[in-house]
């Protein structure tokens, strides 16, 4: 079975409550390579509800592009240098909400690089349930510089 | 004490993950007017880190900036509309990342409605930790209709 994108990442990137494999509280969303785009799959349960129950809140859309993007950004730069990789950060986020998103069931986030210029990757996002276009968007995301460890 | 904004929602909105009294597992973001602007503070357990422990994760910023920006609409329409007054949502949302924002300390999001047009409200958002603008964007709210219950 392939390895998620994340859980590639060093120990000591792998913290994040979206996506570390070493926190143990978090949501641990998954990347991983399909063709040139990546792909992430997750069911939000019925408690991460928006306004109303059963549709998604915003802040759940959010956070599932913002870490598939940095797992997408990673990917891209795997492709070039060699393992161990320092992490990407987010440099902008932007997301347009084209229609409620269930809980429940499995939604799809999928990211489709732009551009990379130097320690930077663009990316297109969107998130579908059932086959349904919910959001989509763009991120830029920023590679640290791998004697820093902050960001 | 002033009540928040979102603990003024009809029970049929108060079901959000990030900001709703009715939800029991979620943040209870809370958020308050300021004068012109809208001012929300919340302190982000050590859990929300991101990548690296000590540094909130993406996702929560743009929660907060999220769950923020539609009680900033929301707010701005009561000043104009008799309650009750249905929900927004949230159409768009664009958010730069300026800084690493550190977690365990009370961090600041301020909003400013920059447009109201018909059902839309448009604003400018920061997120502040000690001080220091950590990220700053922009969202589109959008207020449903009142016959409706999904969003």
């Amino acid at each position: 079975m392939e390895k998620a994108i994340q859980d590639q990442y060093a120990d000591e990137f792998a913290h994040c409550y979206g996506c570390g494999s070493l926190n143990d509280d978090g949501l641990h969303i998954k990347s991983y390579m399909d063709g040139d785009e990546t792909v992430c799959r997750f069911t939000p349960a019925h408690k991460y509800s928006g306004g109303f129950p059963g549709f998604l809140y915003g802040g759940m859309i959010a956070s599932l592009m913002d870490c598939h993007g940095a797992a997408t950004a990673w990917a891209a730069k795997a492709r070039t240098q060699q393992l161990p990789l320092a992490r990407f950060v987010t440099a902008s986020l932007k997301i347009d909400f084209r229609a409620p998103t269930p809980t429940n069931i499995e939604v799809e986030v999928r990211g489709k690089v732009t551009e990379i210029k130097g320690r930077k990757v663009a990316m297109d996002l969107t998130l579908s349930a059932g086959g349904k276009l919910c959001a989509e968007g763009s991120a830029v995301m920023v590679q640290i510089p791998s004697n820093k460890q902050e960001g």
